[in-house]
């Protein structure tokens, strides 16, 4: 990317505050903090106005003029964000072309959709559908019988397996594995026996999950993750759990099997539900919270103490909690003590 | 699967309750809050009886008859379970051909077994042996030395390096990783150095890893999964640790190096052990416990309060948390300060 | 490795204590609990003296003489470990060798240094630059424009996606993945839009990542991984992260985007930090630690008390915890209750 500025301000149908720089040219984007010469820096939320006064950046995208900065106005600067990176982005990044690269090794009982992308290395099973337009990267694997829409993007090295459906528009990143059996076992004469997982997993349109991150298959009813739904990097959905609509787990969360989570929730970092367990939906668990006994209502918020101290101080908060519960009736015998005395005294003193 | 319901309680060596439904006709099974028609369902636990009474199944099949149901009664549900879930299993999942794909890489110094099967994008490096019926599924990596017993599946993109050994009937889900070098390093001159781990990975019959699960190689020692140890998904397996017979690791559980787990033990989902430390047999780990400094002993089960609250009760209870050491030591104190008044008042009255 | 402890001391430049048992052969190495006849340990740190004495090895490498054992005494024990491991290692992994296996997929717009090794069903994307002696192992992907130093190891099924930069003798372990696109999204008419990551992921010199981890690519920064640092198994670098040189990340320990970590810290097992924490030089996060509102100051180490118990008492203090901040205020009144009878007493006895 090479461009003036007052280019960069048209084509976002923007004001250069300082027109008599037009002809500067920007080459790339960065942070406001980061953002040097020849960057442009977004401002799109004015919890950071005194970073864009402090920025660097050759020339900043912003709903209003900020003092001491060349600004490029524009009425909705997260829109002309997603519109600048969006084109450097696509300039980064070719492309693969449709087709199926000869060393991919695709089932003749398979179909493919218009236009459809196979890269090197890619195995599609029998009785796999692939939609239109839908990019299956080097090394990823297509199992028996699973089904892809349009316009996917399967990024390399994923798995696949067996009977998972994916609508329109989903995109899973590298690692990935889809639809591994279900951790179910029974104990049968002391050895733990595999209840065979039945269920599949069913992906709707627009879900994206990132890398490494596991969604199993459920033993009997499917899992289900709804339109709409983001998930991290290195997340975990169990088997037979269901993801409301526009839900987002945030890196490294997770649940167990049979979790039913509603719409527009967040699973925050770290976080997890265990078995069996419920969200309402717009309800929020914060990082590194954990529900093990009891469903979260709707539009809740759970948080649990942060509990991080210097050693000597995290030592002895750790001897002292067992005697919290203890502690707790010592304390209520000695108000009816002092109350009594407080009594006595008056009587004393009456 | 199309059967009327008398062929499977006569499949099943059980009694249907209404004879005159013989004749209707079963395609699936389901849990008992999702069956509807033509759905069967499984009562295996008297826990589950409200919701097998509230079922739309066609029939259930259970140990005793259920009023206002249709059930098939057999001695052993979970037994009958399995052998539906199995035969409906075996339908939905084509086996793979023994054989060694086209687009497989298998070098002439490693042996396979009768009937293996080897799937596209698999590598079997030199000196590797392969069991009789062992699959090997796309893109499996089976590195020098390995070695890989019977009736094992191997799924796709799992990756297994130099020298590890597998026994018989082992299971290996998609994305996991065996025998990865340890992470063991001396400080030298400020820097890093890795110690060469000279171990390697052993696993007994019958274990299964789920997906995206971790087996570090030992650096002197072996890591050594012991027969019939069940693995979930994202687990870690320390360098040169043991897990004894039997154990269970649920989902994100995991721990450090040389930790020595027996028999029959339980990692709850997110558990964690640190380096060294050992749990006897029959012990578990509750969701989330993290054991850092003491042994588990053999038969406990090891629990930590959940503490999660709404955000403001959480800040209160978090500030509350450094001031508890102090707090027991001021209510000992308030203690005999009350005894003392009490004394006092006694002799004032006395 | 077959050697008698004659030609050990020789090679090690060492001493043995025992002349008479230069003959002995020793055949492996192994920790000093676990070595037998034929078996070399070592000890280099005085903490294991009585793990020595109580050793079945057949010598023992180290700084002073044992009693009642045969010893090779040397300088350095852990460099003599380090050497004597290496040989062992060196014998047990066979190197591959260099060039192109027929079945890997290198673009001819893709640059491979002299002596590069690239293994069966390896992808090179075009514009990708391999360095000399650098190993790529079966089954790694290596995206468009990626930049890959010398004498680096890709272990198997890694991922490496578009124009990532690593250095010099990187090893990254099997299933990894660096480069995913940093989890940035904005909320737009009640859907989730990605912002579109323009960043990268710089690897500098002697960086090793760890099996199952996770690298994500800065939205508009780079993520910075520095020289020397170590990364362990299933850990996730957030987007746009920087780690100091020479920093430690132990097993599943991970971060938010825009972290900055400092040189020669370290992140213990399960740690880990919010978007945008800091930690100074210099700083530990011991096991299970999570840093959410607060940097790290520079040399500070943060705990977390431990909080596991038995199922009742965990029970119990949960139950208690939401008390404390009224239990702080009842005791505080109890004090002041208590100091005013004090005094009344005083007057009382005066």
């Amino acid at each position: 990317m090479q461009m003036a500025l007052a280019a960069v301000a048209a084509s976002l149908g923007g004001t250069l505050t300082d027109p008599t720089r037009g002809d500067v040219q920007v080459s790339s984007a960065n942070s406001l903090a980061n953002a040097g010469p020849g960057d442009l820096a977004f401002l799109w939320s004015d919890s950071y106005r005194d970073a864009a006064a402090d920025s660097q950046a050759e020339a900043i995208v912003c709903r209003g003029a900020i003092p001491g900065q060349t600004c490029i106005v524009v009425e909705d600067p997260e829109a002309a964000m997603l519109t600048l990176l969006g084109a450097v982005y696509g300039q980064q990044r070719p492309q693969p072309l449709p087709g199926v690269h000869p060393a991919a090794v695709v089932s003749p009982q398979a179909t493919l959709g218009e236009d459809a992308s196979v890269g090197p290395g890619v195995v599609v099973e029998a009785g796999a559908t692939i939609g239109d337009r839908t990019q299956l990267r080097a090394g990823a694997y297509i199992g028996f019988g699973v089904s892809i829409g349009n316009d996917c993007v399967v990024h390399p090295n994923v798995t696949i397996l067996d009977r998972c459906r994916l609508g329109n528009r989903v995109v899973i990143w590298s690692g990935s594995v889809i639809g591994k059996d279900g951790f179910g076992f029974l104990q049968r004469e002391g050895r733990h026996v595999r209840i065979p997982q039945i269920g599949t997993v069913i992906i709707e349109d627009d879900v994206e999950i990132g890398s490494l991150s596991n969604v199993a298959r459920g033993a009997i009813e499917d899992t289900i993750i709804r339109r709409g739904v983001i998930i991290d990097d290195l997340c975990h959905v169990g088997h037979g759990s269901e993801l409301g609509e526009y839900t987002i787990m945030v890196g490294r969360s997770g649940m167990g099997g049979s979790v039913k989570i509603g719409k527009r929730c967040l699973l925050g970092q770290d976080s997890a539900l265990s078995t069996g367990m419920a969200m309402g939906d717009g309800s929020s668990l914060a990082t590194n919270v954990r529900i093990l006994y009891k469903d979260v209502p709707a539009g809740a918020t759970m948080q649990r103490p942060v509990i991080t101290h210097p050693p000597m101080m995290a030592k002895r908060i750790e001897a002292s909690l067992p005697k919290l519960p203890e502690l707790l009736r010592k304390v209520r015998r000695l108000e009816a003590e002092v109350e009594r005395l407080t009594k006595l005294e008056e009587t004393v003193e009456g």
